[in-house]
Order: C-alpha cells, then structure tokens, then sequence
C-alpha cells in the first residue's frame, strides 16, 4: 500500500518542480497546464489530478518557496543576544524577500497576488513567521533579557509589527534604503518594548 | 487677479463633490468623465483642464476622503493619559476604516488599488498618520509618560508598527473580532516600547 502513496508524491513534486522553473521564467500567465504537462510528458489529466486548478497549483507553488526560505532562517542559528538576533533575522528574513524581487521577480509578483488574497500558502507564511518570533522570544525570556510574559500570544503582534517589513505588498516597490531603516527601527521598537514588561 | 482664481478652486470642488458621489454609487469604472461632466452641466473638457485624467480625479477624491477622516482625529481631543490616548486614536482610525469598508466599498476599494501604487494621496495619508503619532507622542513626553527620545523619527517607526491595522491593503477582507484585538495588542507593544528609552 505505501508503494503508490510515495509514487504520487513524487509525482507531485516533479508537476511543482517543473511549474516554479516555468514561473521563473515565463510568470504564472505565460504558460498553461498543458505546456506543464508537456514539459514533464505526462498528460494534463494526470497534472489535474495533483493540482485541481491552475489556482491550487500557484498556491502550492508559493507554499514550497515560503517554506524553504523560513527553513533556512532557523531562531537558534544566530549565536548573539536575543535583542541582536531578533533583528538580525528580521533583516535576513527581509534581505532574502529584496533578493527574490530582483532575481525572481514573477515568482514574488505572484507571492504579492496571493498574499492578498487569503490562501493557504498565506496562512502557512503566517503561521511560519509566527514561530520564528516565538522561539527568538523564548530564547529571550530564559536567557534573562526579555521581560514579557510568554503566556500571551506576544509571537503574533511581534510579527504584526514587522508587518511593513516582512509583507510581500509593502516590499513591492519599496524603497530598499528606506526598508532596511525601518526594518532596524522596528526591530528597536520592539526590542524596547519585550525587555519592559506589557501594562495591563 | 483674486477673483478667477477663487472660482477654479470652487469648481474643482464641485467636480470632486460629484465625482465622489457617482464612485460611491457607481465604482471608479462605472462612470466616465463624459458621465461626471454632464452630471455637472460643463464640458469634459472643462473637468479635463482641472483633472488630467482619471487616475488624477481618482487619487484627488481619496486625497480628499483621507484627509477628511484623519481631521477627525485630532490627537488633542482625547483627554486621557497619552497611552490611552495613543490605543483610542489609533483604535478610531481603523474603525472609521472598518465603516468605509462597510458603507463606502466602492470608495473603499479604490483606496486599496491606490495606497499600492505611489501616489500623492498615499503619500499624505503616510504624512498624516505620522504626524498625528507626533502629536501623541509629544504629549506623551511633555506629560512624562514616554521616555523615549523626541528627536529620532520615532513617529514614523511606531506608524510602520501599525501598518497591519491601518493600511488599506491588510483592512479589506481582514476579520474585525482579530482586527481589533491585533490593534489593542500593538497599542500595548508600543507604549511598553515609548515608556522604556530605545536601546542605541
């Protein structure tokens, strides 16, 4: 029983593998599911059965590129203090967005189409930069410099107020200078605010 | 010399007053300038030679919407303490937000498009918020609450910081229960932030 199951995920991988070389080079509109299905010689039946739409597919697309850009920034990767590592990541976190949009420009066009509408490569994004804050808060707080209390969901509003710098809608067409001072302030702001215990 | 130059600026009124009021009704697409020009009994060249082209009517009505909304909330008005003062400003600003989403879509939306591309209204919208947050953020430090410094351009960090629940782009189709919580929960972040100086 295990045989198949692993032979469609294979498959599934090949069908995206091949759509993000084709994104990458023509963008989302520039090619069909069948010149996909063409390029792996397999029919566009088997393509829709993976991917049900061209939708599903951009989504899965967004999701696997998101996926591996948070997995290379893991919190516990930075040796500095927490205040210190916490901007550091954001910074690498934002750097690596700027580099997709010079190099990979259809790629990040589409990741500004889909963040505005709400998918699940969104949520995951979302819920990926959410655990990032929580471990560089952790981090924080047992090591002494944080005093915020871990029991509220801090993670979340941290990242809301990252929101500006780590949005693929407000990186589009920013101001690279500009970004890289308000990712440094913001990084500061918060900072200030998780080493003073939240008023209630 | 005074006279003329008085009425341009009162039929410029007069054609925002009604170009407004058909994109309430209608959307910015579903009326053209033959439309707002006959609805005004003068010629389209007459609203052309006070409005270039339509992308200038549509970024002059939201520059005009903006800055009504925002003259509302003058920082003063609040007699609380500034941090209090802070969360209701901000708190009102995305409820007034929230109502246009609800009364006003068509006006709503085109905000959306418009805030994306950069453009005069944008930009004042942007100077607007920032100095507002100016203004609280002053009262704060004169009245002792902030110790934060007053000449960094802290005012345009704590604006970036409440970008996910003032920009137009994270309002629309956002839920309000968490739009809500998400402003409160920032609002603590940032005056835990202004009540403890900002590391160097």
């Amino acid at each position: 029983m295990r045989r198949p199951r692993r032979k469609a995920e294979e498959t599934r991988d090949d069908i995206l593998v091949t759509a993000e070389a084709l994104l990458r080079k023509k963008g989302i509109s520039g090619f069909s599911i069948a010149d996909l299905a063409g390029e792996l010689q397999m029919s566009p039946a088997n393509v829709f059965k993976h991917f049900q739409s061209k939708a599903v597919l951009a989504d899965a697309i967004c999701d696997r590129h998101i996926s591996h850009m948070i997995g290379r920034f893991q919190a516990f990767d930075e040796p500095a203090p927490a205040p210190e590592r916490l901007a550091i990541v954001v910074r690498k976190l934002m750097e690596a967005h700027l580099a997709d949009i010079r190099e990979n420009p259809f790629l990040f066009e589409m990741l500004v189409v889909m963040s505005e509408a709400n998918l699940p490569s969104g949520r995951h994004y979302k819920e990926l930069i959410e655990n990032l804050f929580s471990d560089l808060i952790r981090h924080g707080i047992s090591s002494g410099v944080y005093t915020c209390s871990a029991d509220t969901p801090i993670n979340r509003t941290v990242a809301s107020a990252f929101a500006s710098v780590l949005h693929p809608v407000f990186l589009i067409g920013g101001d690279e200078e500009e970004l890289r001072e308000r990712c440094t302030a913001l990084a500061e702001l918060v900072n200030a605010a998780l080493q003073k215990p939240l008023a209630k």
